[in-house]
């Protein structure tokens, strides 16, 4: 694998483990920059044999990604070049859920902060999560936009938890704890912050080193569902809703109050709960 | 809505949120009386778009619902009205889950006591549930009578938990505390007793207060699953051990030795496994 | 029941409980003599309807069922007998397993020791388990062999929990601990040392003791699920992975360093990671 001009992420290898630590100021917005970036390793790596773990981290202590950047309100067409390549049938960040979730290697989130909207989509996405007790954070946030998660959130936990706890994570809301999301089924597990480090790294490390051709056989014998219709039913309610004047109001309202700032962030859900959108 | 002439429920509504309390001395149980109750409020409600959140509770500290009426046994025909109603292949109770798993509202049981049998069940059927801490039970217990749950908890439960489990909660048939249901996936979550009052009104409050449809869009991208075939499949099983000797023994010794009563309720297990049956 | 002479188990009968006592030391490997007397039983037992239900235990307090007998790799023959009478499409050890998730009887596993590959695929296999804190350990360490499970573990895992987890199981090849399982659903639940036995009896007696017709209506009317693509994928690739000289590297290696001793098999995981396998 050649060394790509990375602006939003930096890749370290070890032994068949690729770390992708991201590393975009201020919050880790997933915005067109950080999308490219990943987008290009994950298109990469996934032709490349000696590669046999991803570990996905963040730099920031605070923040996993924060969330889908929310200031594409005024640039409806960032993605558009992104667009033009995701498959029939998904959007762009389907597109980018998709193809974390059929990479032949094992993908592992390693979340210490926070993930909302597309970012805990992303940790979905991803074949494995562990969380740090006292320190991350999954929400789906989406609702207090006005909006549902189109990104592949409701097909993805559909999977691993009841319909109730979908819903109550979706309409609900809040932002959870690592306990809370692992007893949930959404990680899959919580782990002491100060031992999540040794605990991944050691996972990865031990993953690698298995022999040839296990990895592949366990992905083949479990291989990811089929979520197309949900997809195609989640990115319509979200262009109905998307096109309503609350969404509008709750998102310039939200970035007006701190949104996307490291403070504001910090208290996204009381911020946006707090803007009059009728 | 105009306020029917409720005898078992009272319903109050603040701000997008109808509070439905049960109130069925002594113990709450599902008898004609209040299944007509909760069946004319879920029909009014589910045309009423101002209603946004349905909260059920008991004004009964120690139940919720009991189960069904057990003396039924003495008056098959009860439910014919009811009956006369339900939607083709249906049996009574599964068209009263089925009501509440169809509505467009969401819908919380607040479990601060004991459900049994087809008061569990009504649990099950709501969008989501919570228990506390210490005080809630629940159980399906109709194996005990000799029979098994035919109101859905079999289809309800398959969804959210294994087959192990499932077959563990049917033919153990103990009463499993908030945390053994948490634990499951049975209930959303267990909540301390004292704060499960707020806990539940934040949420309830909060969702109601999302933008206009947002609810409709994630209830139709995560729909409840068609469970026709198995409903008839329970339907079935029901009919044929009710027609056993067992069944009426059981019903009838139950009654005979405290079923339905404060103090026989809080044992109904220990009094049903007491009973000879063969 | 006639009382066959098994070399391998014991079989005690009380009120409609059979209890089965594995007792094939050093370590219970799943050889061909366990299997047989395995097979005896079940196929014996599913046509007597005096007995309900089943309850699998160990003699050993260290080991449920090591694990599959790892020296049949000299003696690829060994199981020849049994296979013959397998049923279309399905491996020996599938073929185990489908006799156990078939029965008309309740089958429950009490573990209170280890059960890795084979032996956790037995487990998974029963109608409900349950673990002992601090003594019982389920591990998938087929991935340290070499070879993904071909016992049905991963058809039967990923019907009790996410595939994040299940990859988590099959590839991380670690020993979980009781309330790691149960937090999982691997097991239906942990519980303390000190009360399993009575747990798992006053449970097996209580269902035992239930009107005639009601664990076979509950089985019927919560069937378990046809796995036969799953079987087929599972076998195909096991099939594919023995052939490498690396499983060959691992299996010999691990018999080497003290698999299938008392001391070896509590470390099996850092013995069969410490092996040269490239």
């Amino acid at each position: 694998m050649s060394a790509p001009d990375y602006t939003t992420i930096r890749v370290s290898r070890v032994d068949g483990v690729a770390t992708v630590t991201i590393d975009h100021p201020p919050v880790n917005v997933l915005d067109a920059a950080l999308m490219g970036d990943l987008r290009t390793f994950l298109l990469s790596a996934r032709s490349d044999h000696t590669i046999k773990v991803i570990v996905f981290q963040s730099d920031n202590p605070d923040f996993f990604i924060a969330h889908v950047d929310m200031t594409l309100i005024d640039d409806p067409h960032a993605f558009d070049d992104i667009a033009r390549e995701a498959p029939a049938g998904l959007n762009v960040f389907q597109a980018l859920g998709e193809l974390v979730r059929t990479m032949p290697q094992v993908t592992i989130a390693k979340l210490a902060g926070i993930a909302r909207g597309g970012g805990a989509e992303f940790v979905a996405a991803c074949d494995m999560s562990f969380g740090a007790i006292g320190r991350a954070g999954l929400g789906q946030v989406e609702a207090l936009m006005g909006i549902v998660p189109s990104g592949g959130a409701m097909q993805y936990l559909s999977k691993r938890l009841s319909r109730g706890r979908l819903l109550e994570i979706i309409l609900g809301a809040r932002l959870f704890s690592a306990e809370e999301a692992a007893a949930y089924g959404w990680l899959n597990r919580a782990i002491p912050a100060t031992e999540l480090n040794t605990f991944v790294a050691e996972l990865a490390r031990d993953i690698a080193a298995l022999p040839n051709g296990v990895i592949e056989a366990a992905k083949h014998v479990a291989p990811p569902e089929d979520l197309t219709l949900g997809f195609s039913s989640e990115q319509e309610e979200w262009a109905r809703l998307f096109a309503n004047p609350a969404a509008e109001r709750l998102i310039r309202g939200g970035l007006a109050r701190g949104a996307q700032t490291p403070e504001g962030e910090k208290q996204l859900e009381a911020i946006l709960r707090s803007i009059e959108h009728r």
